[in-house]
């Protein structure tokens, strides 16, 4: 069945809380089918509570005091929440979440299961089952070969990725020890430098020593860490990188920062002297990370020419692990899935961008050819990072993480005799291959319904990641063309920093005429403590926006073409060494509509302006 | 005001949903707080769905299409789900949870706040603080020099104190590099033996160089990791506690078994011989961990004994840091601290287990002088790792860790632009010190309303578990005094492992008179087999219990006690190499009622009845 119809309008609970009714009625639904089913295990056995408890007064006066701190955190939660749900705000990768995901939380909580074991949990085991073989779809990994599941956050995604690369990359010297045979004759170097699927493919001819293997490995202690090499991320990293690089034990002195070019995009020339100066050296790369959807930026690096780099060091023996950090961007790739689940050639995506309804205005051009072929490139990944709690619309906390191979589980895996048996005939077997223990069920149990009701394609998650894109394509083209403000005698430009790659628009404020970059700094950070919690009440606060800064030190001089742009010289750059930056992700779904986009243009504009003048007073 | 009277009976749904309308009316009016939040969120906005997209045919099949999904969950998760309602579950640590605990995590999500930043929700963020204040207090750790904070689950709080442990121990390295004159003096052994206090009152004395500090302790690599020694647990250590020495980078190799003794908690003559034997081959102890409630036998390690070790090795110049795994017993010290938190002698405990009701039988002679001096000892731990989805009753996911001196956070910290900025003058600041990243602000808000309305102390937690160990005693007495069961020509008899140290009762089925493990190890896997998901619908069985096996690899003989006393001899358990084991917490808040537990008990010798014929048949 075609699903050309999907409304996302009645999917969200909406800005005014619209669908009010239809949230209720299956709330309501969810928590009496959970309560009869507890009434009817075992319908013989008797009540516990009885209605004589129910009288006394120590049931009433507890229950008063439960109902008083109810009353008080949700007065707590009002009075100190951020209005994700309002298109007034525009800051972080936040919006309302989908309908179905909150419910489908809400539901399984109830039953509570832990999915670190089959046992704890058979329904939502099976639904996290079913999510890492979406997640595998979503990524063109080959099924059944493949594997995926959900974790804490984008975090720990990033730190299990450098877990099983730190992991796979020792086992060449342990299967040295093991079964020398394998590789008789390579050199260190050689070994340093096997492929993934080398490596694997020699620990299955030694299905046997796969215990004794894995004693060997890097999971044996430091001095097997020590020589593995470096880990290579864009100067976009999310700091999670430097946290996963410390706790691994592979170290902050082993992670290398490869340049970026102007488009916040890891530069090709950058990473393939990185790699030369590196061999050069005898220092082997463990690994590279290349970014979809940057934290800052929103920018896609170009996995396709990072992945035609592997190949052409590839063919001069020189292989490395490959992660895509797409916690932000990934959901994004079933904007370019048909509902058979293929790629979509790029000169049809414009007609079927049309057929589906994915962009309101035909004249939206997105993506470039570029976006589109690090999006179908993610495919050759190693392992992926996707976090369902940003672009999946589903309530915190919910990560995930994406393996290509999934022979690559048995080099983390552990067992526990309590909770599984290592050949246990089961539907799923999560605890054994995970860096967490327990789990909520609940969270597998909200992103399983949240795609079921929208599938990881054009029909349903492209339709909605599409409604975002078109709202910050509206953000960024009305704030190119946007007028000055003029408040008193001072005149206010605003200047978005460029064209997105995918749904954040950075942009910056500064004076018309002013060359002096602290000045437009202090003006920009200022403007961000009054769209931000810091100056206002949140609930009264008109407009909310982020900020952040990109400083030299950790961006180069990639920023210097928006500071000249904006006014300031090199000079001042040079002096400053930062310019702050004001950062809206457009995660709203209803953006892309024109009136609406429009009717909350002008409202911002208007915040800006008392904004400005509080600033400028 | 004194709070005697907390009736837990109004804080449970009930396992026949007796208390549904009490959580209904709740649910209702915190969602209604929500909704008309939303509306009166800028109150003059409009409406974005509108009631003429509501009637388009592609709103309705979409609404019609989420709600199928919805009824299918529903489905599934009845059909899947673990009755931990019901005292017929009797496995693992389970039960229902605290309605004040899933309605606040409920009422969050609706708010969805991510409490890796302030800025994302000042709300929750508050909250989490307050939460870790209370896990300070119910340590009796000092206020304001201690610290808290909720994280994905045990494992992640294992593996957090681990990464305390490893970068604290590699600082005096990192110190003589920086600033020598510290250390000066001191050999490489006694930078390897030096305090936890020792070493952060020097980092006291550099504080403008603690960024450089860091940058040479062991998040710089392996290198600085390779020495830092061994991480001696217990041999009844949670699995999680392999995987984190993986993980951190120190490896299997360096993680020791402490022998346990017959009782399942660490020999101290084993601890001593273990040190001794290290430090005459010059290996350093990075630390050791003591259990407060064994994952499968809820055993108390003698903490305060290990606190006498390791002052008695601290005279001598050898130091170590100190972990309590506390993941499963760590609520269980509010039954100790009266409303004041002061510690309560343990000669006054008895009247105010009487005063508060703890106990509903005045004979319930719990705890024993070891179990209370243990609990005592926990606040000279420097870490401790507590799970609130266990004995708080919080749903899935809520771990957490406290640390007993807030210094130890700069030597984890990072800093991320775009979300902390690292001396702003907020009342929260978690996303730097943690594991992890993006957090649910739900499972704060979830965990500080049960706080709220059970303080974690005699009065509220204290009574909870209270009635969870009565009724562990229950059903410990029950099976010790049980007669045998006769099945066809064959008798069956229950073996109760030992006297609980907490709420956990082990035993093992075995035929009178029979003599070989095999054949009883076999027919307790059987029994098993009868009372999990494996065989039966977990809907219409009878009696659920989960189990395990103790091995000789695992346990080495401690076990053999028991054996014994089931009925097989040494040369048998040499032979088999281990003993299964039936494995039962029991967290229900009811069965201290003797007429509730008899009724139970009925219902489940006569199921054990069925299982037995079905197994013999």
């Amino acid at each position: 069945m075609s699903e050309k119809n999907i409304d996302l309008k009645a999917l969200f609970l909406g800005p005014k809380s619209e669908n009010k009714e239809i949230f209720e009625n299956n709330l309501e639904m969810l928590f009496e089918d959970h309560s009869q089913w507890r009434k009817n295990y075992h319908p013989g056995d008797d009540t516990i509570i009885k209605e004589k408890d129910k009288e006394k007064e120590s049931f009433k006066s507890t229950k008063d005091k439960m109902e008083e701190v109810l009353i008080q955190l949700s007065s707590k939660l009002r009075a100190g929440s951020v209005p994700w749900h309002s298109p007034r705000f525009l800051g972080h990768m936040n919006s309302e979440t989908l309908v179905p995901a909150t419910l489908g939380y809400f539901a399984a909580m109830l039953y509570n299961g832990n999915n670190v074991a089959y046992e704890s949990s058979p329904a939502t085991s099976e639904m996290e089952e079913e999510v890492g073989a979406d997640f595998c779809e979503l990524m063109s990994y080959k099924k059944g070969e493949s594997w995926g599941h959900i974790c804490a956050d984008g975090s720990i995604a990033n730190l299990e990725g450098l877990w099983y690369a730190r992991n796979i990359a020792s086992l060449p010297f342990a299967i040295r020890e093991v079964s020398p045979a394998l590789v008789e004759g390579k050199t260190e170097w050689e070994l340093l430098n096997m492929s993934v699927d080398e490596i694997l493919d020699l620990t299955d001819k030694i299905p046997q020593k796969l215990d004794e293997l894995k004693s060997k490995s890097a999971r044996a202690g430091a001095s097997r860490i020590v020589k593995l090499g470096k880990w290579l991320v864009p100067q976009t990293k999310h700091y999670s990188w430097l946290k996963a690089a410390d706790i691994i034990g592979l170290g902050l002195d082993n992670v290398v920062a490869v340049e970026i070019d102007e488009n916040y995009r890891m530069s090709m020339d950058s990473l393939r002297k990185t790699i030369d100066e590196l061999t050069e050296q005898k220092i082997p790369i463990l690994g590279v990370v290349g970014v979809v959807g940057s934290t800052e930026e929103g920018a896609v690096d170009n996995i396709h020419k990072i992945i035609e780099v592997k190949k052409e060091y590839s063919s001069k023996g020189i292989n490395f692990y490959f992660h895509v950090d797409a916690a932000y961007g990934g959901y994004a790739r079933s904007i370019f899935l048909d509902e058979e689940y293929n790629f979509i050639p790029q000169d049809e995506l414009h007609d079927k961008y049309l057929e589906y309804g994915v962009f309101q205005d035909a004249e939206t051009q997105w993506p470039s050819t570029d976006v589109y072929e690090a999006f179908k490139a993610m495919s050759q990944a190693d392992t992926i990072t996707i976090d369902p709690h940003k672009m999946g619309y589903i309530p915190y906390s919910a990560g995930g993480i994406v393996i290509r191979d999934n022979r690559m589980r048995e080099f983390i895996s552990y067992f526990a005799t309590y909770v599984f048996e290592k050949k246990m005939d089961i539907p799923a077997l999560l605890g054994a291959f995970i860096l967490e223990g327990s789990k909520a069920g609940a969270t597998a149990a909200s992103v399983w319904t949240a795609h079921r009701v929208l599938p990881l394609n054009i029909s349903g998650y492209g339709k909605l990641i599409g409604a975002s894109i078109e709202g910050s394509f509206n953000l960024f083209t009305n704030l190119k063309d946007h007028e000055t403000y003029i408040i008193g005698d001072k005149v206010v430009v605003v200047h978005p920093l460029g064209r997105p790659d995918f749904n954040m628009v950075d942009f910056a404020f500064n004076y018309e005429g002013n060359t002096d970059l602290a000045v437009m700094n202090e003006l920009n950070h200022k403007f961000y403590e009054e769209a931000s919690y810091v100056q206002n009440g949140l609930y009264t606060n008109d407009f909310i926006t982020s900020h952040t800064d990109f400083t030299i030190e950790d961006y180069g001089h990639s920023p210097l073409n928006f500071v000249k742009n904006c006014g300031p010289d090199e000079k001042e750059w040079l002096k400053e060494k930062k310019v702050t930056i004001l950062r809206a992700c457009v995660l709203s779904p209803f953006m892309n509509n024109k009136n609406t986009f429009e009717e909350y243009m002008e409202k911002m504009h208007n915040a800006v302006t008392t904004k400005l003048e509080r600033i400028l007073k």
